[in-house]
């Protein structure tokens, strides 16, 4: 891994601040959840300046005591970090998050549109939009700052929130190396064109400012090689070798799969809590695992082992289906009308059959979900669209029960895992529950067999190498 | 126009018989509406045998006495049509008129999935794309054995209801010349990859039996084009020639538009009823005009006419809005929830402002929707999507007042009329908002200029030319 020193920005802080309530001292929360512990253990392999949002008051009492940055070494094994956190306006920071990220991006790019009631872009959007930009340009006075100090340093944008960072950056920094990473799926171009036209032009313009854009899946990149064509005729796109020339520059577009952490597996204590043994009893578990989030699409696993329990009297007798899920963003509406409907499809089921067949859990406890995926006899990645979806792969390297595995085509990982798991269309619930049966007929051999070539496969898509992919593309040695 | 003997088949009959209560006799019925009435316009400039789907008891008494067809002749100057209608197993049709049709294919080929809620593919769709490839099979026979009869006709398939009979047909008929037209829109790769495995690839399959493949617009062509590339990986494809060689077989696609039956605007009485006229009293009239189908976007329209008039007075005081809509299968829940969010968004309007400013009327009346057409100062097709769209090539030819139209970029009249006319993004109020202030604005010169340039450019898209565009690809002199 390279020595030189780089510069990463994102949304997303490694660790918030808060002032503990006894002793008045402020105390480092590591931040919780996806993008940022993926990026904050890439940036653990690295020597970064990491530009990120402050959050709380406290954050920005922390940037005043260094306005240098603050170092900072999650593990004494660990390269430091310094970071600076950004202080952005509190209306331009609420459209970029709750407006263009949650309401606009986040939708169109999982196409949770059914285009009758949803979207409707009104004069909030506009205003939304131009926050947006706002907000990078935040980073775009954070990197220039930093790139005074250190001139060449390579900059590693990551995901959505910051997409039209590149562009800002290419024309006051006409020859630095620029990587924009995003972390979720990118649709077609029909249904990116549903955006208003003010935003879709130039949001691509902008992306197309980065020297590297990287998608976990070649699908992702094709699909936004599409939009480049669809609304900048002027473009020169080769969808061979996924490049874009455009306003006299040039953009590599890549797949860059990432498949797990180590540092996410490893160093933590996974076990199933008793009283979940004490439920399962020995019977043939399926699980479906994944965060609050209609994506995760647990209501159709949940209707698919119905129908497999109503059509094998064995399955009903011997399996069981437990939904795990981590609270995610329980004060959005459609995450918690999601939860709802997972408790609602389970207790129909539970009523149906006269026995509590499925249990769905809502917790935080991460232990407690890498033990659920080493116990499992099924595992359910039915995700009606996923950015990469990294679980597949803990589950892969985790699992101690030769689980069959049943993924989503729609999945990132789909491209990577093809030939060591079960695709399935996350829609049809026939289809699940004929896949759901079939796994538990299948005989312990074969089971083995398919587990080990998987383990082998997953085993090869570390974070190390994702970085590794992210430096080479941006020929850094 | 040819003079061969041509075969026709779709679902849609051109009439339809009951019994006359009075004199006990069976009288014949022009079907209504939409697809059916463009190929009736066409099936009188040709010498056909039409195939087409009995509806009720009195079509299979009409069938049992004419076992060689039906002769008729819609108007004493068009040549006579034989009609072949064919009888179909209740629940084999029932499966594919309710379920894959309107439910499957009309949602996925017009985009209308949010895919949290929909859609779900359980057992009994599997069913119905059983039953579907039987109703095919049913016009398989019917068409073999017409050509016993006529061995060269060319055979004509319309609409997306007999998608996989050219597939059957190519079977049975190696060399025979067959055209498919789709009169709906055709989704991106990923959209249509939303349906099941075994129905998405077998669908394609079955399409690329024809000899050509219509579609109203190049985008439907080319994401069409884009689903054989994803699904048939073995198929040749040619993207600039809109070329598919599959099986030892090779397919043109291709876009032929239409925009108008001159049979449907010339013959009718044309008249704005007088009380309409009384309420609108020489106000500024923006008319939305088109039947009670989501896809229409009628409350989007209501939406951004009410900001119009919340950001200027002169609207307010001096334009309004009439809603037309003609009464579309509102038996179907999605078609009546859209009439009554009209009538919402209409009364919530009215209701801000104190005064009517917006009228829906829900009516059948041909001559007063052309009427309205003609008198409108404004036009508004902003469909969410849309096959084509023919009232707006209509409203070209027919309005009086030098009208403004708005057109959806998702219709597929967006690509025949680009240049004289504004295009607008369905999902934006704000952006059609300020466009129908623009219009209000606008001086009379340059709204004549455009009005002029637009009835040219309209009129050259007439159904003889379509019928010659079909023939002309199947290489029919």
């Amino acid at each position: 891994m390279t020595t030189q020193r780089l510069i990463l920005v994102s949304k997303r802080s490694p660790l918030t601040y808060s002032r503990n309530a006894k002793s008045g001292e402020l105390e480092a929360m590591l931040a919780p959840g996806g993008t940022a512990n993926v990026v904050a253990d890439m940036a653990s392999l690295l020597d970064v300046d990491w530009m990120c949002s402050a959050m709380t008051a406290e954050d920005l009492e922390m940037r005043e005591r260094h306005p240098e940055g603050m170092k900072l070494a999650f593990t004494s094994s660990e390269r430091p970090i310094t970071v600076h956190m950004q202080q952005h306006d509190g209306q331009v920071f609420a459209d970029m998050q709750e407006v263009m990220t949650a309401d606009v991006l986040w939708a169109c790019n999982n196409t949770l549109w059914d285009s009758w009631n949803t979207p409707s872009f009104g004069p909030d959007i506009r205003r939304a939009w131009e926050h947006y930009k706002l907000f990078n340009a935040d980073f775009l006075r954070a990197a220039s700052a930093q790139l005074e100090r250190s001139p060449d340093a390579p900059v590693l944008v990551h995901d959505y929130q910051l997409s039209v960072l590149p562009g800002m950056l290419r024309q006051s920094h006409p020859g630095q190396r620029i990587l924009l990473f995003i972390h979720i799926p990118w649709p077609s171009a029909d249904y990116w064109r549903m955006l208003p036209v003010y935003m879709r032009r130039e949001f691509i313009e902008g992306m197309l400012g980065a020297s590297v854009v990287g998608f976990f899946a070649r699908r992702w990149a094709r699909n936004f090689l599409d939009c480049v064509r669809d609304l900048l005729p002027e473009a020169s796109v080769d969808m061979d070798r996924l490049t874009v020339e455009y306003a006299g520059h040039r953009t590599r577009v890549a797949a860059m799969p990432l498949g797990y952490s180590p540092q996410a597996i490893d160093y933590r204590e996974k076990e199933m809590p008793p009283d979940l043994r004490a439920w399962v009893a020995g019977r043939f578990m399926v699980l479906h695992s994944g965060r609050t989030d209609p994506i995760k699409n647990g209501p159709r696993a949940i209707a698919a082992f119905r129908l497999a329990c109503e059509q094998s009297i064995a399955m009903r007798e011997r399996g069981c289906l437990l939904v795990r899920c981590n609270p995610n963003r329980l004060y959005v509406p459609a995450n918690s009308d999601y939860l709802e409907q997972l408790h609602a499809e389970a207790a129909r089921t539970n009523k149906h059959f006269g026995a509590e067949l499925v249990r769905v859990i809502c917790e935080n406890d991460v232990g407690n979900t890498l033990g659920c995926l080493q116990e499992a006899d099924v595992l359910v990645f039915n995700s009606t669209i996923d950015g990469q979806n990294l679980t597949v792969f803990e589950a892969s390297l985790l699992n101690r029960r030769d689980a069959s595995i049943l993924l989503s085509e729609r999945a990132g990982a789909a491209e990577a895992l093809a030939d060591v798991v079960d695709l399935i269309n996350p829609f049809d619930i026939a289809e699940l529950s004929g896949k759901l049966l079939e796994a538990f007929r299948m005989d312990a051999g074969p089971r083995q067999e398919r587990a080990e070539r998987r383990r082998r496969k997953a085993r090869g898509f570390d974070l190390p190498r994702w970085v590794d992919m992210q430096l080479s593309a941006l020929e850094v040695d």
